[in-house]
């Protein structure tokens, strides 16, 4: 099939981009917002739309967390080893513009997978495999798609590698005790 | 970035092949089987392997089933307009074999998707959007990929339309008071 695109030149150039991504999502959690997104409002079938923990303030925080550490891409871009690799890398121009563009991006995701876990009843932290760990990426990749070319193969190999890194990262931090179950 | 794959060429293209699939996935509820794959044994966190979901009969129904329906394919193929497209297609030539082959995927990527639920301690029939309905699709096509040559396009295709199907589907069951809850 395709197993040729996991080699290790789509990975670096995917996992550059993703970095902010990653952060946003990541880092998300710690800030304690207060103002829901859809204003506590109900859907159609009287259940939250998205619930309390879609906020304007984690969706701003979104945005800078990503705006942030694609900055430090950006500054950090001229010292890395790029000559090490054999072949020519796409590596997507970082900046803060396009970290903020895809900190909300990932937001935007994760509020569709909240949607659809409110429209099957699942509570506020209900685990949903597979949706938990693609709605972020992939509503990110779309947005980010608007402004920047995305290549294909980057798009695959994401969604491939960040449920088990999602999952590896749960099973360390049960393993460290910060967390209470292995997911 | 991508948006041209989504075109009716590789739709009609990812759609012959994935309908022996669907109609495993599909068709297979019906049988009730009563041999759970996984012997009714525990994993090591207490909680069923599979669970009594996963039966034999089902893995043998799903492979039996496949071949039916990819046979029927088989059979129509000549009488279907193919002179209509512009563009040359890529039809998999279809068998009872391959069917058989996709129906056997389907029950297996089926089963590792409950063996995650029920990692998550997610109960039989509970809800997991975007696992439920891509767990059959992406086994189905991976161990497919073993014996054909399968389109990069036509994997992702599918795994947009996939859950777009599966949830138009279950509206319309409820909505004809088939189902109880609209998913």
């Amino acid at each position: 099939m395709f197993w040729n695109i996991f080699n290790i030149y789509i990975l670096v150039e995917a996992v550059w981009l993703v970095i902010p991504i990653y952060a946003a999502n990541g880092l998300v959690p710690i800030i304690k917002g207060k103002r829901p997104v859809d204003f506590g409002r109900k859907f159609f079938d009287g259940r939250p739309v998205l619930g309390p923990g879609k906020t304007i303030e984690g969706f701003i925080a979104g945005c800078i967390f990503g705006a942030i550490i694609a900055f430090v891409e950006q500054l950090a871009f001229p010292y890395l080893p790029w000559q090490l690799s054999e072949v020519p890398l796409t590596i997507v121009p970082m900046s803060a513009g396009l970290g903020a563009i895809l900190g909300f991006g990932a937001m935007a995701g994760d509020s569709v997978g909240s949607f659809i876990k409110r429209r099957l009843n699942l509570k506020r932290g209900a685990p949903a495999p597979l949706l938990d760990q693609l709605d972020f990426l992939v509503g990110s990749l779309l947005i980010a798609s608007v402004f920047i070319n995305i290549k294909f193969e980057w798009f695959i190999i994401l969604a491939v590698i960040t449920p088990l890194i999602h999952w590896l990262a749960c099973i360390v931090g049960y393993l460290l005790k910060v967390k209470k179950e292995p997911w």
